[in-house]
C-alpha cells in the first residue's frame, strides 16, 4: 500500500508552481504564550495567507496544473467556507471562470466574499441535496474541472507547502524534538504537511486536532479505518466539519500521524482570546483548535516544544466578540495576573 | 544643520546588534483592502513584533549598546504603554534589571504586562508629578541608564530597522513610486524609517499620521517649528499621545517627511475593523491611524501605491469589541456588499 501514497515530489512541484502567488507565512512566537502553554510554542499563521486561510495554497496548486483549454472552460468547487474563498480568489488572480456550489443558508458574509472575488455561485438545499452530486454533474455537463476540498492530490500537494516552509524556517534538530499540532477537517493540510516532513525526518510527532463531536479523524486513527461523525452540524468550528477522513488523506495520516487530539468549544474560544492577546492575530474557531490543544492537552503532549498551525482567520465579528468575552480557567488566569 | 542629523550608519549598526533578538515582520497584502483603499496597499505589521509593537526594536537597540557594568546596574524608562512593554521584555531577555516609571492610573493590563516581564514599577501621580523628572532623578541616584521613548539616538536607530527591512522587501523602483504612511507619536519610528529610506532613495513620499486633537507633528511640520498639543489626554490612541515632536526626531522629519496627515477617532475604529476583516490582524487604535489615512485621505494621497506601517496591537478586548461594532461609511459598505 505504501507505494500508492503520494510522495514529496508532488509537494515540491506544487511549491514551484505556486511560489509567485502565495505568501510565505512567518513563524511567530510569544514569551507569554510559552508561559501559558508551559513550553516553547512556534506559530505558523496561515490566517495571514491570501483569502484568510491555507486553502488558497491548494486552490492555486490545482489551478496551475490546468492547460489553457481547461483554464478557458473553467472550474467548479463545492464548499461553504474557506475552500470556496481560496478557489474564488485564486481563479480571480489567474483569470479563470469559477463556479462554487454553496448551501443556500451559508453565512451571508461567505457568499458575499465569494461573489466579491468574482466567482459564480450555485446554491443548494442542505437538507435534501448533495453538493458532491451537484458538483460532479455540473463538472461533466460543462467540462469544468472539479477541484475537491481535500481529496484531490493537487490540493493536498499545495497544502503540503506549509510543511515545506516549516522545513526551511526551523532547524531539523529542533523540528525532530518538537510536536506539530494541526487543525484537521478532511485532512488535506495534515496529510500535505506529513508528506513534507517525512521527506527530511525519519521520525516526527504530528497530531491532528479536532473539535469534540467531530473527531472522526482521531477515532479513525485509533480504530485503523475511516469512521464517520454522528452529526454534520452544530459546532462553531465550521471550517473543519467534515463527515469522515478523506480517501486519499487518511492512508497518509495513518502512516505518519500520531494520536489525534480533541478539544472542546470552550477551549477553542479561550484559544482565540489568547491568540488575540499574545499574538495579535484574528483566528477563526476551526483555525484555533490546534492552539487550544497546545494550551489544554499537556497531559498528551508532555513538555515537548510545539509547532502550532493556525489554519484560518475567517470569522465574523459576533463570534470574535464572543471569544473575547470567554473566561480562561483559573490556572491560566493566575499566570495572567488580573487579566 | 544637516550634518547634525543622525545618519544611516546608526541604523545599520542597530540592525546588526538587534538581529538575534527581533522578528523580521512580513509584508502583508489583501486584494479586498486594495479595493477599499482604491490603490495597492502593502502592510508592515509591527503588531506582530515581540511585545506587540515596534518599540521592542528601539528597546533592544539601546540595551545592546550598554557595557557589562551598566548592564549589571540596570536601566530606567518612563512610559505608560508600548515603550514600557518593549523595555520590560527586552531587559528580561538580556537579564538586565529594569525599572519603569508608570502613572498610578495606567490600565491594569499594562501594569500587569510590565510586571509579568519582570520589570520593577515605580508609580507617580499624573496630575502633579513629572515622569521625566522622576526618571532623571532615579537614573542619577542609582546610576541606571535612562532610555527615553523617542528622543534617544539608540532608540531611533532601532526603530529605523523597520525601514531597513522595507528596503529589503520591496523593489526600490516600487518604493519610489509609493507613499509610506506611519503612525506618529514622538516621531521615533517615523524618523528612523526616514533615515533608512534616504540611504537608498533620492526622493520618497513619507507621511506621518496622527489622531485629530493630537496633531502636533502635522502642525509643527506645516509651521516649521515644534508646537505642542492643547490637551494631553482624551484620545483612544493612547500609544501615540505625545505633547510635542521630539528634539532629535523633529529635524529629521522636517528634512525628509511630506505633509503630516490627521484622522478622526471614528476613522481609526473603522480601520481597526477593516484590519480585522481583511488582514486578520489585531491592531490597537494608535497603531491603526496610518491605515485609517490610507482608507480616508485619498484626496491627499492620490492613487499612489501605499505602504502602511501598523505600529502595534496592544489593545484590550473592550476597545477591540468597540471597533468591531463600528460602521464603515456608505462608500465602503457598498464595496463590501452587505458586510
Amino acid at each position: 500500500m505504501h507505494n500508492m501514497l503520494m510522495d514529496f515530489n508532488s509537494v515540491e512541484s506544487a511549491a514551484s508552481r505556486i511560489k509567485p502567488f502565495i505568501r510565505v507565512t512567518p513563524l511567530l512566537q510569544s514569551p507569554l504564550l510559552d508561559e501559558l502553554a508551559g513550553t516553547r510554542v512556534l506559530i505558523k499563521p496561515e490566517n495571514l495567507q491570501f483569502s484568510g486561510s491555507f486553502k488558497f495554497r491548494g486552490a492555486i496548486s490545482a489551478l496551475t496544473t490546468l492547460d489553457d483549454e481547461q483554464r478557458k472552460r473553467g472550474v467548479i468547487a463545492y464548499s461553504s467556507g474557506n475552500h470556496a474563498q481560496g478557489i474564488a480568489l485564486a481563479t480571480q488572480m489567474l483569470g479563470i471562470p469559477a463556479t462554487i456550489v454553496m448551501p443556500k443558508d451559508a453565512p451571508k458574509i461567505k457568499l458575499a466574499n465569494v461573489q466579491r472575488y468574482g466567482a459564480q455561485i450555485v446554491t443548494y438545499e442542505r437538507a435534501f441535496e448533495s453538493r458532491e452530486e451537484i458538483g460532479q454533474q455540473l463538472s461533466i455537463e460543462n467540462e469544468w474541472d472539479l477541484i475537491k476540498p481535500y481529496d484531490d492530490e493537487r490540493v493536498i500537494a499545495g497544502q503540503g507547502t506549509v510543511g515545506r516552509e516549516l522545513l526551511s524556517q526551523i532547524a531539523i534538530s529542533e523540528l525532530s524534538r518538537s510536536r506539530v499540532l494541526c487543525c484537521c477537517g478532511g485532512g488535506g493540510l495534515s496529510a500535505g504537511i506529513c508528506l513534507a516532513l517525512q521527506s527530511q525526518l525519519d521520525n516526527f510527532q504530528f497530531h491532528t486536532v479536532e473539535p469534540s463531536g467531530f473527531d472522526d479523524t482521531a477515532r479513525s486513527l485509533a480504530i485503523g479505518s475511516r469512521v464517520a461523525n454522528v452529526t454534520k452540524i452544530g459546532s462553531i468550528c465550521d471550517a473543519i466539519l467534515t463527515p469522515t477522513p478523506g480517501e486519499i488523506t487518511f492512508p497518509i495520516l495513518q502512516r505518519y500521524a500520531a494520536e489525534g487530539l480533541v478539544v472542546t468549544e470552550d477551549e477553542v474560544l479561550i484559544a482565540m482570546r489568547i491568540a488575540f492577546e499574545t499574538l495579535k492575530l484574528v483566528v477563526e474557531p476551526g483555525g484555533a483548535v490546534a492552539l487550544a490543544a497546545a494550551l489544554f492537552r499537556r497531559e498528551a503532549l508532555g513538555n515537548d516544544p510545539l509547532i502550532v498551525i493556525i489554519s484560518g482567520g475567517n470569522v465574523d465579528s459576533e463570534m470574535f466578540t464572543r471569544a473575547l468575552s470567554s473566561i480562561p480557567p483559573r490556572s491560566l488566569l493566575d499566570m495572567l495576573n488580573e487579566w
